[in-house]
C-alpha cells in the first residue's frame, strides 16, 4: 500500500494532481505547526469529501472519559488527549452563488500542493471548472508564524479565468467543531462569547472539564488585483461562528484575494479576562508588520533553524527529502521554549495516541533536541518530568507502591496516567528507566551536572524506590526477579524477567546510588534537602544495592545471548524471512495470542538495552545479540529500525544500516503502512536523525568529548550535519574517503575520530 | 458487607421489613423462573426508587456491539447477551388519584416477601400509608407456570384499611424498555404492533438484528371482595404499551383485587405470523384452568421436582435453606427440555456475563442435571455444544488454526465467541477440555456410549486437533509445551505450561484416540462417516500421540508438587492467612499487575485437575497438592470453594469441607460479596450440590457402579439426597453413624460403600 505520490525534491514536499482518496493522507503530510499550535492541511473552502479536520493548540487537552471493555482495578478514569480546536482557517468561496467544493465541481486541474520546508509555508493551487461553467484559478498560501506563535496567516487568491462573475469570500472562525477521537462522541468545547468588530471576529470558548479558555480570532481584508478594496461587506455571528462576507464583481483575468490573519490566544499565556485584548494585540502586530514581511520573517526564522539542524545528503534526493521532512516536522512540533509542553507521537498532525507524552521523548527525542537546539531545550524536557514527579508517586501508590516510589505514566498530558490496557499501563514499567536514562544522557552530553542536585536526583530516587519494591527475591533462582512485565517489545505481555527491564532497573539503582554519593560530596545543601524529602536511609540503600547486585538475567549458554525473558527459547524460533509474506504485518494478520506466543519481536528489546548501555558490552556481544534477535524482529513499530540501523552501522554492515535508515526516514512520505492519514510518526522522526548522527556518523560522547566513527552508505556522495556540543557548533561533513570537521564557535574542540584525538579550532576545518 | 437479612426457613426465602437499599438485592433473590422465562422480583406497581428491571426469555438474545478500549485482532464484533424483555408484570395502582409508590408514600409497614420454593410462588405484602392519609394493605402473589411455560400469573389485592376511596388498577404490558447492560445505550427491541381486544392486550415486537419475534400479552380481571366486577373499565394503546384502567369505589375493609395473566410467546416456538393467536391460546387455557387451579398445578409440578432433587439437612436450618435455594434456582433456570438452551451464570436473575454459556455448564452443571433429572437432559446439554461445533471450528480458524481444529468460545449464545479480553478469549483455552470431560463424565455416569459415535467423537476429534496444533515442541525442554494460556485461575494471564491446561490437553488427545479405536471396532458406519468428515489419518494420529506422550508438566522436586505454571516458584509465597485483611478481596483492592505477580489463586487450578482426574493420582498426591495450593487460594470465584470442599472431605478434613460448603451454599442469600443485586450465581449453585453429593456423600462412578464414601459435618444430624442412576432412583440418607440406601425403581442396584459392594433391591432400604 505504498503511496508513492510525493514528488522528490530537496526542500519541498510536493503533490501534483488531485485525488480524493489521498486528501486525508495529504492533510497529514502537509501539516504546518510552530510549536505552539498546528494545523492539518485541511482546505480553507468547503470540502464535502472525506477529510479529517484537525487544528491543535499545544498544551490544551481534554480528559476524555475512558472507554473500556472490561474494567480492571487501577485503570484511569480518563484519557487526557489533545483536542481539535476551533477552526481558524475557514474561507468559504462562492462564484455567482455556487460554492467552491473540489468534491462536487465539474473538473479540477493543475492541482498542486507544496510544503516548503526551507521557508516554512504551505501553498495549494488548482484550476476548478465549476458546475456553472465558470473557471477559476486558486492559489492559497498559509503559514503559522514562528515569531508570533499565536498567529496564522492565509493569502487566498481567486483568478477568474472565464467571463465575468460575482466572487464571494466568507472567512469565518468556528467553535462548533467535534473531535474525531472522542470516546463517547461528546463535545469538548463550550462557547462563551461570539463577537464581531469591524473586520475582526472573536470567539471565546473553553474546554470542558479542564477549562482552558481560548480566544479564536480572525481579521480579514479583500483585494482586487492587489489593491485593497472594501467590496460588499457583511458581518454575521451565530452561536458558534463569526462569518464575514465579502462580495466583489470580477471580470476575466481579475484576481480577487482574501488575506486572513487568525489564530488562538489562551489563558495558558494570558489573563482569562483579557483574551480578546490579547487577540487584538496579536492582530495589531500582524497588521503593522503585514503579510509580506511576516512571510519574510518566517523564512528567516526557518533559515535560522536549518542553519543548525539541517542534514544534507548528496546523491540521494529521496533520502535528502526524507531527512529534511523529519527535521522539519520535529521543529514544527516542539520548539523547546515551554517546559509545560512535550512531544506527542503524532505532533500536530493527528489525534492518535491522544497527542500525549510517551517514553519516546526520553528515549528518542531528547538527543535530537539536545544536539540541534541548546541545552535549555533538553533541560525543559527533563523538567517536564520533574514537575510530574508528585503525580508519578501518586500513580505508583494506586498500584500498591509506597514510601515515595514513583511510576511515570505510560501516556500522559498532565502527569496522570491516561492509558488503560493492563499489560501496558501496569506492566510496561521499563518506561521508568528511560526517565533516568534521559537524565544520564543529558548530563553526559551537556556536562550540566547541576541538573542532578537541582532536580534529577529526586526523580532518580523515586524511581530507584520503585525498582526496589517491584523486584522480589526468588528462592529457586536465589536472585531478585521482576515478574509480570511488558518490555519494549510489546509483542510479549506479562512476562517474567524481561532482560531489558531487569537491566535498566539494576542500572537505575546503581546510577542513583552513585549520584547520591556525588551530590553528598559536592552539594551538601541539596543533599540535605533531598534526604529530607525522600527520607532515604542507609538501610534502604543497602537493600537497593542488594537488589541491583543480585538481579537475575536470563541467559542462554547455548546461544551465548541474554534471553529477552524467561522461557523465550520454549518458542518455535523461525526467522522472519522464513515466514510467508501473507502473515505480515502480523499485527494485522494474527490474533493477539498467536503474536504473543510467537518469537517475533515488534521493536528492539534486548537490542534497545545494548544501544542504551553500549559501553557495558563488547562489540562481539553486540554482534551475537544482533545476529540472534534482528532476524526475529518484524519492526512493526516506527521506533524499531533506527536502533537497528545504528547497531548495523557499528557492526560495519552498512547495507543493512542503510536499509533500516530508509525504512524510517520516508515512513510517512511513502506511507509504508497506509496509515499516514491518521497523522505522521513524529517521535520516530527523531530516531531517523539518530540513525544518521549516531549511526552513520558514529557520534558518541566519550568522557566529556565528542567522538565520531564516520561511515557512509554506498549510494551517497556525502552527507553533513551539525551538533551543538556545549555551546560549540560542530559541523561534520562525511565523504566516501574523508570527514571534515568544523567548529562554529569561540573555543577549540577536542574530537575523537575513530579513537584518535584531533583538535578543531574555531572557524577552522580539519579533514581526516 | 454480609447482608444477613433473609429469615432462616426450611422451605421459603423470607424478607421482613422494607429497606430501600435492599430492593435491588431482593429483586435478585426473589426472582422467579420456569426454564422458559424468568423475572426479577420487581414491584408490579410504580416504584421510583433504585431498582433493576429484568424480565428474560430463554434463548432470546441480542448481539450487542462490542465495547473495547483497545482493539485486538481477532476480537468478536458483538457480545451476544440476554436482554431485558417487555414488561408483563406492570400494574400501577392509584388510590384517589395518588399513585402507590413505596418510595414516596408516608409509611410502609409489615413489608414481607416470601419466595416459597416448595410450591414455586412468590408473594409480597405490606401496609402503606399514602400521602393522602389513606391506608391500604397490599398482597401480591405471582408465579411463572411450569406447566404452561409461556404464562405468568399475578393476583394483586388491595385492602382498604381506612375510610372510603376510589381504587384504580392500571395493568399494562410495555415494550418500551431498556437494558441495564447495553454497551452503547441502544434500544434492543423494535415494536411492530400494539393491540387491545376486550380485556386482552398484545404487543408484537422483535429484537433488533436477531429478529426474535415476541408477543407480550396480558389479560386481566377485577374482583371486589372475591366477586368478579367490571368496574369502570378503559383501554388505551400507546406506541409501546397497552394499558387497561379499572376503577372501583371501595369502602373500609373492602378488598379490591386484580388478577392478571400475562407472558410471552415467541417465534422460537410458534409461527411468526401466528403469535397473537398463540398468545390467545395460552390465555384461553389459563382462563379455563383458573388462577387457583394453576397455582395448585404449580405446587404439584414443584413437588415432582423436589421429589427427585431435594436434599434434606437435619440440624442446620441455614444450610437447609441454602441448599434448597440453590436447587430451586437451578430448576428455575434450566428445565432441560430444549437443546437450544443453556445455563447462564446469572440465570434469569440478572444480566451480568451476558446471560450466556460458559464452561461452567460442562464443569459444574452437568453432574447436577444428570443426577436429578434424566439422561436426556444431560444429553441435551452435550448436544448444545455438538450443534455449535461448526462455529467452534470457525472460531479456531479466526485464530489461525486449520484442518477442522475447534476452539469452543469462552462465552456464547449461538456458538460464536462473545468475549473480548485477549487473555481470556484467546488464552483461556482449557475450556475446550471441559467439553470433552463432560462427554466422558456423561458416558461414565449414564453408560450411554452411543452418544460418542453419534455426536461426541466429532467434537473430541476437533478438540484433539486443536491441542495438537496449539502445542509446540520446545528444544530446550525436549518436550511439547503450551505457551501463552490462562488457566482456570484467572489471576494468572498469558503463562506458559499451565499444568491444568497441559494435562487436560494430553488427556483429551488420549481419550479421543481411545474412543476412535472403540468406535472403529463397534460402530463401523459412524466411524467411516466421521473419518470422512474430519479427514484424520494415521500420520496425524501418530503426531497427536507424540504430543500427548511428550507433554511437559512443570514440577517442583522440592515441594513434590506439579507447578501451576512455569516460574510459579519465582513468586513470593505468602499464605492467604498471613495477608492483612485490608488487602482482601484482592480483586477489589489491588491493581491487575499486582494480582498477577502475586501467588494468589482465584479458583482451583491444579486442584481442578486433580478433581477431574482423581483416579490418576493417589490420595497422598492430592493431599500434598491441597496443602500446597489451598493456602494460596483466595476463592474469589464462586466456582472455587466447592472443589475444595469435595477434596477436603476426601482427605477427611470435614471441618474445612464444611467451611467451604457454607461459603458457596449461602453466597447469594447472605450476599458475601455485596453484589447479589446484579443477580445470583446460578452455575456455582451446581457446585454446592456437588459438594454435598460428591463431597460429603463421596459419590463416584467406579466401573459402571455407584460408589459412596459418606461423611457428615459435625453439626448435622442427618442429610439425604437422591440420584437418578441409569433410571434407578437411589436415595441416600446419611446419619452420623450410618447410611441408608434405598432404590426407587424396578431393578436392584449394586453400590460400593467405602469400597464394599452392597446390593439394594427395588423399594428396599439397606443401612450400612
Amino acid at each position: 500500500m505504498n503511496q508513492d505520490y510525493i514528488v522528490p525534491d530537496k526542500w519541498s514536499i510536493i503533490e501534483e494532481g488531485f485525488e480524493k482518496g489521498r486528501v486525508k493522507s495529504s492533510e497529514s503530510l502537509f501539516s504546518i505547526g510552530n510549536g505552539a499550535m498546528g494545523q492539518r492541511a485541511n482546505f480553507e473552502e468547503q470540502y464535502s469529501g472525506p477529510s479529517f479536520q484537525g487544528s491543535y493548540i499545544a498544551g490544551v487537552y481534554y480528559p476524555d472519559k475512558t472507554r473500556v471493555g472490561w474494567w480492571k482495578n487501577g485503570y484511569p478514569e480518563h484519557f487526557a488527549k489533545v483536542l481539535n480546536a476551533p477552526n481558524w482557517i475557514g474561507i468559504d468561496v462562492f462564484v455567482n452563488e455556487e460554492g467552491l467544493d473540489l468534491n462536487t465541481c465539474q473538473k479540477v486541474s493543475g492541482f498542486r500542493r507544496e510544503l516548503n520546508m526551507k521557508e516554512g509555508w504551505y501553498q495549494r493551487s488548482f484550476i476548478a471548472l465549476l458546475q456553472n461553467g465558470i473557471k477559476i484559478k486558486v492559489e492559497s498560501t498559509r503559514f503559522l508564524s514562528l515569531d508570533l506563535d499565536e498567529l496564522g496567516a492565509i493569502n487566498y487568491k481567486v483568478e477568474l479565468l472565464s467571463g465575468a462573475a460575482k466572487i464571494t469570500f466568507k472567512p469565518y472562525v468556528d467553535s462548533g467543531i467535534t473531535n474525531t477521537d472522542a470516546n463517547w462522541d461528546e463535545k469538548f468545547w463550550k462557547i462563551l462569547e461570539v463577537e464581531a468588530e469591524d473586520n475582526q471576529g472573536f470567539i471565546i470558548s473553553k474546554t470542558l472539564k479542564t477549562e482552558f479558555h481560548t480566544c479564536t480570532f480572525m481579521q480579514s481584508e479583500l483585494k482586487l488585483n492587489d489593491t485593497k478594496v472594501s467590496g460588499d461587506f457583511q458581518k454575521e455571528t451565530t452561536e458558534d461562528k463569526v462569518i464575514f462576507t465579502y462580495t466583489s464583481n470580477a471580470k476575466e483575468g481579475d484576481v480577487v484575494s482574501l488575506m486572513k490573519f487568525a489564530g488562538y490566544v489562551t489563558d495558558m499565556n494570558h489573563n482569562q479576562s483579557e483574551l480578546i485584548s490579547a487577540a487584538k494585540a496579536v492582530l495589531t502586530k500582524a497588521t503593522e508588520t503585514g503579510f509580506t514581511k511576516l512571510l519574510q520573517d518566517q523564512k528567516d526564522a526557518w533559515a535560522k533553524i536549518w542553519e543548525m539542524a539541517d542534514i544534507t545528503i548528496d546523491g540521494d534526493i529521496k533520502a535528502q527529502q526524507g531527512i529534511r521532512f523529519n527535521i522539519f516536522q520535529l521543529n514544527q512540533t516542539y520548539s523547546g521554549k515551554d517546559e509545560r509542553l512535550n512531544i506527542g507521537p503524532k505532533g500536530f498532525t493527528g489525534e492518535k495516541y491522544g497527542g500525549s507524552t510517551y517514553w519516546d521523548t526520553e528515549a528518542y527525542c531528547i538527543p535530537f533536541y539536545m544536539a540541534t537546539k541548546d541545552q535549555e531545550v533538553a533541560r525543559n524536557l527533563l523538567t517536564y518530568r520533574y514537575n510530574h514527579l508528585e503525580k508519578a508517586i501518586e500513580n505508583a501508590e494506586k498500584l500498591g507502591f509506597s514510601n515515595g516510589a514513583a511510576l511515570y505514566p505510560m501516556v500522559t498530558m498532565n502527569g496522570e496516567e491516561s492509558h488503560n490496557e493492563w499489560e501496558i499501563t501496569f506492566e510496561e514499567i521499563h518506561r521508568n528507566g528511560a526517565m533516568v536514562f534521559a537524565i544520564y544522557n543529558y548530563v553526559r552530553y551537556t556536562g550540566d551536572f547541576e541538573y542532578i542536585p537541582e532536580k534529577g536526583l529526586e526523580v532518580m530516587i523515586a524511581i530507584a524506590k520503585f525498582w526496589h519494591q517491584r523486584a522480589n527475591f526468588s528462592k529457586v533462582k536465589n536472585k531478585y526477579v521482576i515478574l509480570g512485565v511488558t518490555g519494549p517489545n510489546e509483542y510479549e505481555n506479562n512476562v517474567n524477567n524481561n532482560w531489558y527491564t531487569n537491566y535498566i532497573a539494576k542500572w537505575c539503582i546503581e546510577y542513583c546510588l552513585e549520584m547520591i554519593e556525588k551530590v553528598k560530596d559536592g552539594h551538601k545543601e541539596d543533599y540535605n534537602r533531598i534526604i529530607g524529602l525522600t527520607r532515604i536511609n542507609d538501610e534502604e540503600l543497602i537493600e537497593w544495592r542488594e537488589v541491583a547486585e543480585e538481579m537475575y538475567f536470563p541467559y542462554s549458554e547455548e546461544h551465548g545471548v541474554f534471553l529477552q525473558q524467561d522461557g523465550f527459547l520454549d518458542k518455535e524460533i523461525i526467522p522472519v524471512d522464513k515466514l510467508d509474506k501473507m502473515h505480515r504485518p502480523i499485527n494485522q494478520k494474527w490474533s493477539w495470542d498467536r503474536i504473543l506466543r510467537s518469537c517475533y519481536i515488534k521493536q528492539a528489546d534486548v537490542l534497545q538495552g545494548l544501544y542504551f548501555f553500549e559501553d557495558h558490552f563488547s562489540k562481539e556481544t553486540l554482534e551475537k545479540h544482533f545476529d540472534f534477535y534482528e532476524p526475529l524482529t518484524v519492526h512493526e513499530s516506527s521506533l524499531s529500525p533506527c536502533v537497528h540501523s545504528i547497531q548495523a552501522a557499528k557492526l560495519d554492515r552498512m547495507d543493512q544500516a542503510y536499509e533500516f535508515y530508509v525504512r524510517t526516514s520516508r515512513l510517512d512520505l511513502d506511507d509504508y503502512n497506509n496509515e499516514v492519514k491518521e497523522g505522521c510518526h513524529i517521535t520516530s522522526m527523531a530516531g531517523t536523525w539518530i540513525s544518521i548522527v549516531e549511526g552513520f556518523g558514529g557520534m558518541r560522547i566519550v568522557e566529556d568529548q565528542l567522538s565520531f566513527h564516520p561511515r557512509i552508505p554506498d549510494g551517497w556522495q556525502a552527507y553533513s550535519f551539525k551538533v551543538n556540543f556545549r555551546n560549540q557548533i560542530v559541523k561534520v561533513e562525511v565523504n566516501a574517503g574523508k570527514t571534515t570537521f568544523k567548529v562554529e564557535g569561540d573555543q577549540s574542540v577536542l574530537i575523537l575520530v575513530k579513537g584518535k584525538q584531533i583538535e578543531v579550532n574555531p572557524n577552522e576545518s580539519v579533514t581526516v
